[in-house]
């Protein structure tokens, strides 16, 4: 149960073809091979091994990717760490995955005072060696391990196994099609599922990717009008800007684009309608980090019809819900799905009788479309990040003036939603303070835009926290 | 490890779009998969389970596929028969599979005397009743068995899951691309793994089959030059008559037209020259029924620089020879190579090491190109029909006048190539004798073209026929 070495492969077959492109920098399947079996080498002098689990800390540039690549050579697992998390938060994660490298983008060599350190630049320093790639890959072999915090506020590493990767490439593929001159526009983070895909769906399909360092709706807007890219991964408040960018130079989306792939949620009708108008087809997904990216999609030709909905399932994978016909507990099943977690959590099942439940409520119609109704845990998606108040909640409680705390999301302009915090006091305490307190241990879209002193929370006869109550107080 | 029930799961996601035409008829993957259900009711009635083993004989129309469609619902071995076989043929592959059922086109009904046999209409007079097809299916489920010689001159009935199926219509669509508007022209035989195989890629990808019940050169130039289809599978011999109805109406093939997928063979440089100036791009591709199809295709803008050459594998997949850069028997591995045979050769182990020896002789490239210097036994490729030379010296041994004989393929302008006989007598016969003889025992063919009267045979110091040297004497 192997598949040939990605990396190799995608060399030998397709070795001409574009992989990679950054600001005006390109290189072929055959050149990035090359510079990923040299970093592999140097990784490897500094004591990286097959199976060494390495987290990786960095920016989206093409350094990023060699590093990624490299080790993907080496057969390591690789903890995608997000640049955005506070130190508190990222030595959680180091110390839960007990990696045994950080490798670390210069740039960011502050957010880490760690031993286990190697900086990008002392791995380039090097001298490389001849080095010898694995053949083959198991197919239950963890490429990638990402944090997600869920229903309990406290960070899972969910682990990502080559099939789950290869699945979900495989179902994207007979869901939109693929053609050998594609070229992927990834403006998301690559140490999430979205963007981390993106990079897996190049070497599966032999297709190039545009990197972006970050989001730049100006730039996005002219390059898929100008067709050099055919396809782009963008959530609704991206989306928005592009379409903005789009209509402000009076433009059109190239013949050559294909779609872009929206996440996060919902997308309003009416930015359908003006991605319409632009020429620019929207597919809207519902995927996870437990699913490796999109499980379900929503065809463009459906959407009108289909406010609201995610779309069905892609062809390898299943979709229901308890009760047919009834909103309930979202399950999930298929071959893009976790086979479990690491560290604290390495003991639980994702899997009951095979599906994974979500955690998502949700239903599906007499035609087979998924709604989903409510996030798990009251998710926030801020700006294509998941915050869940669980773990904002977790935070505030931890503050000695603090008795009770509920949070939830606020819509925004510029991001989509962000947290608000309200709060019942057993001591003084400013909400200045509190919010300096919640810089310390919180990545700064996590930490509440707003937080409001209360006399006392919304809940339930069981004294369970009402969040949605909660939104009808903003 | 299962995959969702194709049928159901494409009728779900995408139920409106064209899945079967045949002259001036169309189903889509809805009705398609409601006629199958209905298929496989009946089939249910009539005594047909899930692993039944059941045979099927028909030509190429849409009650073929009905009939197909229906088996994969009730989870059924099918047993691909080819109609051209002689009756004595078809009754050892009867047996040898041990068939429960042997479903028989009314049409050749004539064909097989056997108290198993259930003719088409036969199933269609059956009362339907609610059938409840498989969820799920399997992976290593035995989809399909199809018999082929080899060297032994002995049929082994090959054994594809659909695991086997599923690798190749991925690996397949990672190398050419997919498109949800693609169409396959379906000109080859239903029961030989080059049709079969575009059944299920059209189930995999949501793919518009548009089926001939005979090649037809003409139609299928129309076809290609007016946009509604997009693949055509051939071999080199159609390829020439479809080239030649294109350049007798100074035709081009439409922008949509994609590619046609040729085995049995190289094709010559002048084809490839003209299938150019018509807008037909070529690949071509080295396969066999224990691969689930093609291994390895050339890329049209290697096709000059490698002429002779297969190409390269598809993703994957590998391909490699006992020394490499050296010529030795190609070696293959993969999730497309059959797990093994049925009846008499259940026993055989297919993989040595993991890799399927072929059997056929070939040598890699400095740049990884496969070349195949040698089709295992001296396999004749027929109008797109294997032909083993062993199967029809076995033949012609029975006879008593007969004491020795060689087979090889001779070159023909219509067939490609055709078998001939050398024979050595130790009774007086005739030719025409020994043709009858043939007749009764091979599909038309296999009958040698030409039998010669000879002395001896050539042989090497081990004694062993040189059948290459056999082909200097025509």
């Amino acid at each position: 149960m192997t598949y040939p070495n990605w990396l190799s492969q995608r060399s030998y077959l397709s070795g001409d073809r574009m992989a990679l492109s950054f600001e005006q920098q390109q290189w072929t399947f055959s050149e990035i091979n090359k510079i990923a079996l040299d970093y592999a080498s140097k990784l490897s002098t500094l004591g990286v091994k097959e199976h060494s689990r390495v987290a990786i800390l960095a920016k989206s540039t093409p350094e990023f990717v060699f590093v990624l690549y490299g080790c993907m050579h080496l057969g390591c697992e690789m903890v995608m760490l997000n640049e955005r998390l506070s130190s508190n938060e990222l030595t959680y994660q180091l110390n839960d995955a007990e990696v045994a490298f950080i490798l670390v983008a210069d740039v960011l060599k502050i957010k880490v005072d760690d031993s286990r350190v190697v900086l990008f630049s002392e791995i380039e320093d090097v001298t490389s060696v001849q080095f010898q790639p694995q053949q083959q890959w198991a197919k239950d072999r963890t490429l990638s391990i990402m944090y997600t915090s869920g229903t309990t506020g406290h960070p899972k590493g969910v682990r990502q196994t080559a099939e789950n990767h290869f699945s979900s490439a495989v179902s994207s593929a007979l869901n939109i099609g693929i053609a050998p001159e594609d070229v992927w526009l990834c403006a998301v983070p690559l140490f999430h599922i979205s963007g981390f895909s993106i990079l897996m769906r190049s070497l599966i399909y032999g297709m190039g990717v545009r990197l972006y360092e970050k989001f730049d709706a100006e730039r996005s807007a002219e390059e898929i009008c100008d067709g050099s890219v055919t396809h782009m991964s963008v959530v609704g408040v991206t989306l928005e800007r592009i379409l903005t960018s789009v209509e402000r130079g009076s433009m059109q989306a190239s013949d050559r684009f294909k779609a872009v792939l929206a996440g996060g949620g919902p997308i309003p009708i009416a930015y359908m309608k003006r991605a319409e108008k632009c020429g620019i087809p929207v597919l809207q997904t519902y995927g996870m980090t437990e699913t490796s990216s999109q499980t379900t999609t929503l065809q463009v030709t459906d959407a009108e019809r289909k406010i609201g909905s995610a779309g069905k399932p892609l062809f390898l994978y299943e979709v229901k819900t308890e009760q047919p016909g009834e909103v309930g507990e979202i399950l999930i099943r298929g071959p893009q799905v976790t086979p479990g977690y690491i560290g604290e959590f390495a003991e639980r099942n994702v899997l009951q009788d095979g599906w994974l439940h979500t955690g998502d409520m949700g239903y599906i119609d007499n035609e087979g479309f998924l709604f989903v109704v409510d996030r798990r845990s009251d998710l926030i998606v801020s700006g294509g990040e998941n915050v869940y108040p669980a773990e904002i909640e977790k935070v505030l409680l931890g503050h000695s003036a603090v008795r009770e705390v509920g949070v939830c999301g606020a819509l925004s302009e510029q991001w989509g939603e962000v947290p608000i915090a309200f709060v019942v006091l057993q001591d003084e305490v400013t909400v200045a303070e509190l919010l300096v307190y919640c810089r310390e241990q919180l990545a700064a879209y996590k930490v509440p835009k707003k937080v409001t002193i209360v006399e006392s929370l919304p809940r339930n006869a069981s004294n369970k926290l009402l969040r949605r109550e909660l939104r009808t107080w903003l």
